[in-house]
């Protein structure tokens, strides 16, 4: 997207007109974030005021305005992006997760000491964030709407239940039993995937993520859902509502929860990591006692339940057959000399997955990647013009979809044609690491953070490397992105637990020329008990297979070289016999042990 | 060494006295560490109170005596010592890096609340320590003087100057720069090895360290050292004295530090790890402005410079010619059927280590296990009746020297004759987990904790582990466990710098059976840049060939096997042409390629 003149005007005259507000206000800066009042990942249309305010569409950046300064913070995977769409519209990038990074906090500090009076909008500021700011923070709840007058307004997509292994009563209960063993008579519960995970429902209000936007008032003997749904008249959505309320589940507008929350007796326990600070201020003026902690639904959501798990496997063959036919038909297009671009790639990759009984959208915008695109960190496929496929060199594919039984993420680099000895190296070397990950076996107890290195010590050997993480927890039909664990180089001391699923998506990204990411999804499993401890090992629930034509047999291990021909066999003869006799011959043909 | 009665007595009437001195001064509890007054990891025999009071002897542990209650704190390596020792003296066991463990903060805690009066040896207890401690904590020095009137005095061994490579003038301009970036006056430096490298001085004040016991006030035109040397009429302590003296430095009595510290004015730099409570108590009552930091030497001490490196290569070439030299000895005394003991083969090694015209000392008391001993986790090698080897299963000897010129720390498992299937599998797994991070290339910036799982995955593979780091920095000539760095699971965010020396020695311990070490020295080095950044990769530095009679080979890679070779190639050209002609042509076949 070019930031058109036009445009750069609009975004100095909504600076402006800020200022304004500022200066009427005796404000000396306002910090609008990026987030929404739920410390979502990605935030609904209505919340994104920073891409109002700047034109900047990342998906993270944080915005302060001065009466003489407007800066934008975001880190490394948005520099360029950001240079780009801020051009000419006074707006400067602040960056952040460099060596020399002034982060908001210490940079209002250095303007204003300890004396500034800095604006937040309440509602879409953490409360973490909020403290970590200096001098006095006013909060204003949708402090843009003054003059955002066709902003959109908060979603409200048809809500409806799904079978999760575990009724909400059940999980409402393990909850109760926390707030009791804590000595808490109530939990605001804030994050939006907590609520969807407790309560058994999902919606589509965010895109990507199906979730409600909503919070949840958990107590003794009672549950408050503060949703916006009082005008649904979908059935499916009606019927949920009215069974929730038959369950002890009391539906109230959305809106109500900041006039509600501080008439709470009794001690409440909040997580200051997804708590808003208007909220916060209403439940502080409120006198409400607090108990501030993590959410423990993170941890427990984690860990996928039996029926959550069949339902992973289970939707894992029809994704692994959407992509394998996709692949396919990639295959066949290019040779065939066709033109394909990345965009209908992608295209023709989201109608295979729409055509699953369970689909109910992409996990994420699917990342259609050809040569010297898929050594881009954040490459968005353009709609219009994208490039064509060529047979030759590499083509990257990240993709998942939504399911009813579960949510998949999967990447394959795909040989096109010829490739250079580097793009072999490379596309073999990453193969190594993602092996060595799945086939790793470590103690009870070991963090991600402990095994990550086992991913990139084949790469490191030949001085390659890449900078993201190795792998990111993922939701039952939730977000592809969901913590506590992960496995990256950063300290998360979350183990491992069997029943957890998470990426393993190593990668080697060279500029101007071509990336590589091969990405399964792995279950955590138990691998049993020795004199030494209990272990832990990996089961990969992605089906589809590794192309072999670019791998250099000679850099694999034995080892290696059985898992590798172990898997794609795997894939086959799951998958084989639920393809078309074309396809499946075909698969028969790239599966073949090297 | 067992509890006999009498002895299990005298403690009891230790505790009752102090339990007297308790009651007459209102005191609920006593807090006796097992540290020094400079947190030392080795305290000198005046400090070993613990040891005094209960009869325990291990190398950590803590004692709580209350009036109807006293409890000793270790750790995992020391349970079983710590039963022996304490049968019979009426203190019990409280464990330590145990998953239920209740910490000494926690169970004061738990017995008094926030309203204990807690009695601590001011001078053995650390300022962190103190703080975490609830309730009034009242500091007493030498709290245990009162009732042990033969204790030891504070050491008083020789002095001597070092070459290190860099002025003592150098180091202490670079100290210098660093207050002054802090807006410091001054720097109080308590730990033991920090003084010694700052002042390029030595000597024998704690067995195996060659450490000088005093305190190190340094300012900005002065630094004064307080140190027990008044009585000592040595002639290069008096040499190395009047040196200093010159060179700006003040020698004064160690026990003037109390009084002259309140006086100090300006701002002082100390680190709470290592400074007493006594000594802050005096700094607080003085008014004394303090910083609170990390001392900044540590780390820079860890980054050895080139002449130390020089040094340290130059050491192993003659520590390995002895270790070398033992284990000819070793292999022809066996095999001729003698009767050498664990003991008598440690005599041995000191013996050819004596040889060195640089040796000062062992580095640490050596481990000399045969069979099952090798498997205790804190196994001492018995004086009398110590174990005979026979011609048969795995010896394991890690031992260390102390030269003017370097330390050394290094462990061989030796199979003395035939070797079970799985005594052999374990040899071999051990050494590939050790090759691994030998081999390890990884980007700059990289902390040890990250690396850690390359040393264990061979063995993890196989559901085997060790419960002990994987490896510690060692000093040059100062301490054989140097921090910050380490490799080890625990997060340590200090990332491994060129120059940054450290231990390489995974294991495996099979408890009545046999146990497997193998220990190198490792030099941290560039590893030159790509496009993807700054690499970093080790060098070997220690030079003795691993016997390869108890590898499976089978189990080894081609990389594996490669380094393998050639390290013991390495060795053999090195040392080969140094050894006597029969030693030499016994290494020459013990180095054969595999």
């Amino acid at each position: 997207m070019h930031t058109s003149v036009i445009m750069e005007n609009i975004y100095r005259e909504r600076i402006e007109r800020l200022r304004g507000l500022m200066r009427s206000r005796n404000w000396d800066a306002v910090l609008i974030t990026g987030g929404d009042p739920h410390s979502s990942e990605y935030p609904a249309e209505r919340w994104k005021q920073v891409q109002w305010l700047s034109g900047f569409t990342g998906e993270a950046g944080d915005l302060v305005i001065t009466l003489d300064h407007a800066g934008l913070w975001t880190d490394t995977r948005y520099f360029i992006q950001a240079v780009r769409q801020l051009e000419g519209t006074g707006v400067e990038l602040h960056k952040t997760r460099v060596p020399e990074q002034v982060l908001i906090p210490e940079w209002l500090g250095e303007q204003f000491g300890s004396d500034g009076i800095i604006a937040v909008d309440g509602l879409c500021t953490g409360l973490d964030f909020a403290r970590s700011l200096p001098g006095t923070v006013v909060g204003v709840s949708d402090i843009l709407s003054l003059m955002w007058t066709d902003r959109p307004g908060i979603p409200c997509t048809p809500v409806f239940t799904v079978q999760t292994g575990e009724t909400r009563a059940s999980k409402l209960a393990w909850l109760r039993a926390f707030l009791r063993d804590r000595r808490c008579d109530g939990m605001l519960v804030t994050a939006l995937d907590d609520i969807a995970w407790l309560l058994n429902v999902r919606a589509a209000d965010i895109e990507y993520n199906p979730l409600v936007i909503s919070y949840l008032l958990v107590t003794g003997d009672n549950a408050e859902w503060y949703v916006a749904k009082e005008g649904e008249d979908d059935p499916e959505t009606s019927a949920t509502m009215s069974i929730m309320e038959s369950e002890g589940v009391t539906v109230l507008p959305y809106a109500e929860i900041e006039q509600n929350l501080p008439g709470f007796a009794g001690r409440l326990f909040v997580d200051p990591g997804t708590l808003n600070w208007s909220l916060y201020e209403a439940l502080v003026t409120g006198g409400v006692s607090l108990l501030e902690g993590a959410s423990p639904i993170g941890l427990r959501k984690a860990v996928k339940n039996d029926f959550e798990i069949a339902g992973m496997k289970e939707i894992h063959v029809r994704d692994g057959l959407a992509v394998e036919r996709f692949l396919y038909w990639l295959e066949k297009s290019v040779q065939s000399g066709r033109e394909i671009s990345e965009w209908d790639a992608a295209v023709k990759l989201g109608r295979l997955r729409s055509e699953i009984p369970e689909y109910m959208g992409d996990s994420f915008e699917t990342i259609s990647a050809y040569g010297p695109a898929a050594a881009l960190p954040h490459y968005v496929t353009p709609r219009g013009n994208a490039p064509v496929l060529r047979e030759q060199g590499l083509y990257l594919c990240d993709s998942g979809g939504q399911y009813r039984c579960g949510t998949t993420d999967i990447t394959r680099t795909v040989p096109l044609g010829e490739c250079s000895e580097l793009e072999r190296e490379d596309y073999t070397l990453v193969l190594k690491g993602h092996i060595a990950l799945a086939m790793a076996v470590f103690p009870a107890g070991t963090a991600g953070c402990q095994i990550d290195a086992l991913a990139r010590e084949p790469l490191w050997r030949n001085l390659r490397n890449f900078g993201h993480g190795t792998g990111h927890g993922i939701g039952y039909f939730l977000g592809v992105h969901e913590g506590p664990q992960d496995i990256r180089q950063n300290f998360n001391a979350v183990p491992l637990l069997p029943g957890m699923i998470t990426s393993d998506e190593p990668g080697i990204y060279r500029e101007g020329m071509h990336g590589v990411r091969h990405e399964n999804l792995l279950l955590c499993v138990d691998a049993g008990t020795s004199e030494f401890g209990s272990w832990r090992a990996f089961e990969t629930l992605t089906l589809c297979h590794f192309d072999t034509s670019a791998v250099v047999a000679g850099l694999l291990s034995d080892d290696e070289r059985k898992w590798l021909n172990a898997y794609n066999e795997r894939v086959c003869s799951v998958l084989g016999g639920l393809l078309p006799t074309e396809e499946r011959e075909w698969l028969y043909s790239k599966t073949r042990p090297i």
